[in-house]
């Protein structure tokens, strides 16, 4: 392996002093780059780009061309664990994913393993090594996986949803169901992640997208819990270094306590929360990722490059964030926009670290 | 007008002492009701039933005449406000809200002007003295509208969105012409509660729906002034007795604390909120409503008493707590789920203001 030339974000999330703060964009390999759109034209369509090691691999490379980011991460899908089950992921033409074969009977609940990664998910992997190596140790790269909640979520539902009304009936009438596929799911979810770190993933990230569906009582029920089953497991180590793992909880900003608490090193933050309050509630325990609202990237440069320095100056120029949008980057984002974000992070950071603070500079006649 | 027989959520609102905790439900009158289909069957289509007052009325009752609920509340729209702005409202088959001419360029939105209610909403203001009379001082009837944010988020994207990105790109390209239509709107719910309350309504709220989807700055700048706004201009008595206003912003658990010094006398808490914290964080400033998960009326009569336990007994038995779910109750809720609920909250939240404190019990030779 190549040595890490920028592992920006390795210290940062490590809560070491880095020279600026390191960003990544959620789906920054995604419908905003043309690019992209071409090669997903030519696959015919995203699992094919997903489910083809060398595509997923041209894919993750594509933002990091354009702009100076500090992380690749893995192009596939939070869905990949489910569809090793056998329960048939798709997409629908303008919709969101969907299972062609939900868990819907106590039989099949039964019947759900943890999946071997290597046989069945073995396409993830060979993107993994295949993506290491088009690095050559220019950023690290990231791998991920859905919760074993948010895995529940679409499992049982079949879907996306505004409310989840089956997964919330299974969740009020059969507490044991949910449970035992959150048991399942926890169990594969941390046995995937191990084979990403084998292959070269260098840090992991949870994608909670729907624990903030489920009462305060309830996260911690049926998704926290699962979470730190999921982190005690990993064996978090590559080339030497330790392997960094990241918790995000869309609409989880009321539970930061618990999250921070937890054992990850760090957590996504949605852009609902406002940053100095987190970084007060949070504390020196993790790092920080995030938390631009993605929409944004709408925005003309000026007002794209206030917004970051806004997000920048929140944090705080302190040891532990990593910079993020909020969600995952929309098709309507114009790469423009996103190359004035990367720059104002990394230039507004830098001179953050050097700048008097505002406070000291007050002080009449303490030069 | 008679007297009021049952005030108790009046007083919960004015954080008085209530022997028992009140309780109504958002969207108590709904499909999950039979003999509410079977009249929306009759006149057509929601709107229809909206629109006639008679019907309106007839609807309001219904839950009524089931259950032991402490208020009655307006069978209404959160969008008749820009439906008689003239931006043309209705509803396609299975889904929400949309409107025929939503508001997209800069001409269409200097026009905009608020409505004289008894003109244009004159329907609205016809069913609520409808109500008033039908209900005999049985219980107080609530008034409500969209917050200002809510409506501008359906007026500029047309419909409901995951992520509304018209809106949004609005907010971050032209926010004058969103602060815009935010004034106009603010002016004519304000006209528009004004006239609910001349007309009999004994409290007021704004649902503000989408305000949790704005980051921590935006929801201070776009939502809450504008609420703020509207409750300075609310002329709020009604039969000589105050008429407290409510707010409920879906998705704002994390800002309980700017909505709790926004005078609103009352905050609704979504399910997703810590009752026992936001008791601590909003402190006595406020009542709260909420917050039970809509989902728990899928569960089994004993599941839901015990969800209702759970609830009242992380409120505490203090004044200021008005029982309501965290968001409406959907058509899947059965009739027999709800009467255990009302029920359990009735007899249990009267046992617990007769109970020996815990932890005074716990103290050994303290009888």
């Amino acid at each position: 392996m190549s040595p890490l030339y920028n592992d920006t974000l390795l210290r940062a999330l490590a809560r070491e002093p880095t020279e600026y703060t390191p960003i990544w964009l959620m789906r920054q390999a995604g419908r905003y780059l043309p690019e992209y759109n071409a090669l997903r034209a030519r696959a015919g369509s995203f699992l094919a780009l997903a489910k083809t090691p060398a595509l997923a691999c041209e894919v993750t490379l594509q933002p990091l061309e354009r702009f100076q980011l500090d992380a690749a991460i893995l192009f596939s899908d939070i869905l990949t664990v489910p569809d090793a089950m056998g329960l048939g992921l798709f997409f629908a033409a303008g919709e969101g994913p969907r299972f062609e074969r939900p868990l819907r009977d106590e039989t099949a609940i039964r019947r759900l393993a943890a999946p071997d990664p290597s046989a069945e998910l073995g396409y993830v992997l060979e993107a993994v090594r295949q993506i290491r190596s088009a690095l050559g140790g220019r950023v690290p790269l990231i791998g991920f996986s859905g919760s074993p909640y948010t895995l529940a979520c679409y499992m049982v539902e079949g879907s996306g949803s505004s409310d989840f009304p089956v997964l919330k009936t299974m969740l009020y009438q059969r507490p044991d169901l949910l449970h035992h596929i959150l048991e399942v799911n926890a169990q594969a979810v941390a046995h995937y992640l191990n084979a990403q770190i084998a292959a070269g993933a260098q840090a992991v990230m949870l994608f909670d997208t729907w624990g903030g569906n489920l009462s305060a009582a309830g996260y911690e029920e049926f998704s926290l819990a699962y979470a730190r089953r999921v982190l005690r497991e990993l064996r978090r180590e590559c080339d030497g270094r330790k392997v960094p793992a990241i918790l995000f909880t869309k609409g989880g900003g009321q539970w930061l306590e618990a999250m921070a608490s937890s054992g990850f090193d760090a957590i996504g933050l949605d852009w609902t929360v406002d940053p100095g309050d987190a970084r007060r509630r949070a504390g020196a325990r993790v790092a920080l990722q995030g938390n631009l609202d993605p929409a944004v990237l709408y925005a003309p440069p000026e007002r794209v490059r206030a917004e970051a320095r806004r997000v920048l100056d929140q944090f705080g120029a302190l040891p532990g964030h990593v910079f993020n949008l909020g969600h995952g980057i929309t098709p309507l984002a114009s790469p423009e926009a996103v190359a004035s974000l990367v720059d104002e992070v990394r230039t507004y950071s830098r001179a953050q670290r050097h700048a008097v603070p505002a406070s000291r500079a007050a002080i009449p006649g303490s030069t």
